[in-house]
């Protein structure tokens, strides 16, 4: 159920400027753009630094105090003590990544503090800017390592011998982009906070297709990754009678006929995709001796998860018969369920905005899920053309980025004016 | 139906000595023999030439004429004047292959020419054994050309500019090999023959799993290739809702499906091969975008062939929507039909000396495919295990060998005998 927002909050998120917002962006898609539109700005590298330096310059000339973690994770921060609103999201992108991932959430929540200040209001929690470190895992291959390390998921020394594509250790590489930024304020890892909420890209095409403009996010689905072998006997194409035969596609093909069954949804809930498929010899007159395909698989309902994947092996063993097959899980999250006080919130500031709204899980993972473990989180969507992410082509227009960015300010006023 | 022979080529069929004919074998597979028990002895190389040497020299000791024609086959000739009765296979094999592929057609050849001595037979028409270069097409990429331009199917100079993967080009291992016996005589391509009759092992597991030693060979299959491309479009695997996708893995294996069933035999005499798959990108997170596969399509009645083809395209468009797709012929070649007087004598010859023998459609290329366009043609096939060839673990056993080699002696004989 929706809430009603105050008279204040609904001020501050009309007091977001589309204008300014957009200009930031378009400042912000300089640093690490590419020829193609695109952008390039990997976690922890020069240009996701330079980044940072220019958040921080415009954080000081609005007198917001600054200060980083031994995660790299910045924050800015406008009013007072206790426990704050956190909003906010990453800077780094993919390395044909787009102009809007993870920087426009940081960009909206910073339009929200410059939108209380033309408002005109005093909070009685603080808000704060959060800009997580190393969401994507482009550059070092586990993902969302800021979050991950300030909610207490996972140590951050658990990350800091990860090593980059470009050789370059975590460690080193955190301690670099520290020192880069001397004259902000230190503080430890961790920390209270009276709540979270991330803005971002769909990713995906549901907004644009329904013309809505916000969605209160419920959740993120929750994933399950299988790697499948079959193995059956390679033979001469010409020659082996297709009687007897234990051609491994023909194996492989069976099992995902089989788990298409499975995975059938009238909802349209369930997300199961087949994206990588590997054949050996991969010889066009040699019957195939093994194939190897991937399984994601994800549903908001872990005990949706769990039902459908305990079935998973013995589907697949049956359908590869007369060939042979392992399943082996690869990785496993459990869905994260936002709590109902932030997505009503969400939704009650998008009506009390007069924008179109809907409530949808997350398909993609994000910071927030991680949050989540630490404070209640919620997050907030915004349309992206044809649901494109981690490309070049990436892009949301800036009506729509405003839009978000006001219901962000007023969810963040209303929860930093209340009690 | 099958022919009965004479008593005079049966005898010459009974004088054939198993243990000689595996001795030749076993001496043979010494050059070019692999540490894994496989041979590389590709075509033209050294190895081949050691090969022809040491054939050479068993044909001179036993005072037979030896030839070679500008394609550089080698001729060992039993007998007068008049069309010879030509009997052989090829020496080269693959560069793991193994000790029977080829070179087992060539020695049961010279193991008649020789069995013919011991029953003290003469015959009207010579017997001439004969080894084509280069059928594998290992080392250089057109497979069979010492057939081929014997036959004249295409001419000898449409090779000689094939660069091998040594890069050597085919034009001077020729000159090096026909050079490297300057004491035997040189003829012309092509020429005038009887019959051609070819042993070769099965290369698949049909007479090992019917208990029997012999089949003659009907016909060698025709053939299509083709390679389908999938076009779907890409996607987040967890945002994406599975109504709207395209996804060209999905596409791909419905097509795969209809085409099972468009080539379903209940003869079992169609051979339907998907052998290599490529997917783009390859991700597991990623709605597959592309995905490319092949057929391998073969039957030995090219009407069969024509009919089932000709439904590909339509099968493949109807089964791929919503994704689009394009089907590409790349090789097609007719059904090779032996003639059923030698069929019907290979036949006899097994029947008449005690040997099990059925009829067997060829599923793999063999040189008689070519010279049958020259002369009438046959084949013998004698069981390999399993059916595995071009591989170092390729067998025959040492009864099953004479078994072939006492069918070709009696064939021969039977030929060479009649007027």
């Amino acid at each position: 159920m929706s809430s009603t927002l105050c008279e204040n909050a609904i001020a501050v998120g009309r007091a977001v400027q589309e204008d300014r917002l957009w200009s930031n962006l378009m400042e912000m898609a300089k640093i690490g753009a590419r020829d193609d539109g695109g952008v390039n700005r990997q976690a922890l590298s020069l240009e996701d630094r330079e980044a940072r330096a220019l958040l921080i310059s415009w954080a000081r000339e609005r007198g917001y105090a600054v200060a980083v973690d031994p995660a790299a994770n910045l924050f800015i921060r406008r009013g007072g003590d206790g426990d704050p609103v956190l909003i906010g999201s990453h800077m780094d992108s993919q390395p044909a990544g787009g102009r809007f991932d993870g920087i426009y959430g940081v960009l909206a929540a910073f339009e929200t503090l410059v939108a209380m200040d033309d408002a005109n209001i005093s909070t009685q929690r603080p808000v704060e800017l959060v800009a997580w470190t190393n969401e994507e895992g482009g550059r070092f291959a586990a993902g969302c390592t800021g979050s991950i390390s300030w909610a207490g998921v996972k140590s951050l020394d658990s990350f800091l011998d990860v090593v980059g594509a470009d050789g370059v250790t975590m460690r080193d590489a955190l301690e670099e982009t520290i020192d880069a930024t001397p004259d902000i304020d230190r503080r430890t890892l961790g920390g209270a906070a009276h709540a979270y909420v991330e803005p971002h890209i769909e990713q995906g095409p549901v907004l644009e297709a329904r013309g809505l403009q916000i969605a209160a996010v419920t959740s993120i689905q929750g994933l399950r990754w299988y790697r499948v072998e079959v193995t059956g006997e390679a033979g001469h194409a010409g020659t082996s009678p297709m009687e007897g035969r234990k051609d491994a596609i023909q194996g492989a093909l069976r099992a995902i006929v089989a788990l298409n069954e499975l995975m059938l949804d009238p909802t349209d809930t369930v997300r199961f995709t087949v994206g990588r498929m590997e054949i050996e010899p991969n010889s066009p007159n040699t019957i195939p001796s093994k194939v190897s395909f991937t399984i994601d698989f994800r549903h908001p309902d872990e005990a949706v998860l769990e039902e459908r994947a305990g079935q998973i092996a013995k589907i697949v063993a049956a359908a590869t018969t007369p060939c042979s097959a392992t399943v082996t899980q690869t990785s496993a999250s459990k869905p994260g369920v936002f709590p109902e006080h932030l997505v009503g919130l969400i939704e009650g500031a998008a009506q009390g905005l007069d924008l179109g709204v809907m409530r949808l899980p997350s398909g993609a993972f994000h910071d927030a899920l991680f949050v989540s473990q630490a404070c209640p989180s919620g997050m907030i969507f915004i349309p992206c053309v044809k649901g494109i992410s981690h490309h070049p082509s990436e892009y949301s227009s800036p009506e729509d980025c405003a839009a978000g960015a006001r219901v962000l300010a007023a969810c963040a006023a209303q929860l930093a004016l209340e009690g």
